[in-house]
């Protein structure tokens, strides 16, 4: 063990994400406080037919950006709802399509140092037309991306998840 | 314009994060409040030297993992220091590198969907042995990998930047 958390405290609660405080103490003796932005975790999805890969624009607040080119994504809020259903409930919902073959890539922190955010990657291939419904997320807009044009994408690409799942693709999945 | 802030409200501040409450409308009227963990942003490195890749393992108390693999990689909390910067100073800080050569690779958001972190990521070549001091990153373990043996190191990864960085290298820099 090189750390354990000796205490924690509830600074902020807010609808997503929880501030705390902890107090952790290392082998060596030493103690140390860390701010934690507690997540409820998040899924993403790398969905392709064999000729576009289907990603989503949206705004997005927290960094001013109108409309930020992204994996349908989605956080694990449902109540015992597993990651790979939260995957398949955010493909409908976002992009209306369902997938025949499912395949989990990689699981990864988006950002350890100051968060608990875990995000699970799939892949989904097979595509059909499903759909479902959902009001939070009236803002979205798909974008069908030729996979001729997948280099383009990754080079535009700003968002973390999108980033790895697009380059995930490209070298271990086509 | 998609949307805009209309108010903002800060409800934590600690040593690295901020947490505020915005209040946003939307081009058709609608009003939304989001909360917002506001961070410095951060650079990440790809140290290579055509052999290995430079990683280090350290403790990751928000997550709870006793020796999470990285890139070196920091905040930008020093005032008046641009990222590039940064990234030259973490280098020597955390594996006791300078380069040759610095290349931007790209810019993102770690998680768009709640912090306005960006991360800056380079990559560090011709590499000749530095030194710097810091007080920060005594628990940092450096861990050279071979390039022959990058396709484990980018499954074993869970860190995000690091699988960014190491999937830009893999695909488009070796």
């Amino acid at each position: 063990m090189a750390f354990e958390r000796i205490g924690s405290t509830e600074v902020w609660s807010g609808k997503i994400a929880t501030v705390r405080v902890d107090r952790v103490r290392y082998d060596d003796g030493d103690e140390a406080e860390r701010e934690v932005v507690a997540h409820p975790g998040a899924v993403a999805v790398v969905a392709h037919d064999g000729e576009h890969v289907f990603l989503v624009e949206q705004p997005r607040e927290p960094v001013d950006e109108q409309a930020l080119l992204e994996l349908p994504a989605g956080k694990l809020d449902e109540e015992g709802e597993g990651p790979l259903e939260t995957a398949k409930r955010e493909l409908a919902e976002e992009i209306g399509k369902g997938a025949g073959q499912w395949k989990h890539l990689t699981t990864f922190y988006g950002s350890p140092g100051f968060s608990d955010e875990e995000v699970h990657l799939y892949l989904a291939t097979e595509l059909h037309d499903a759909s479902a419904e959902s009001d939070e997320n009236e803002r979205i807009e798909i974008k069908k991306v030729p996979l001729s044009e997948l280099d383009d994408a990754i080079r535009d690409c700003r968002d973390s998840k999108s980033l790895i799942g697009l380059l995930w693709l490209k070298t271990y999945e086509l």
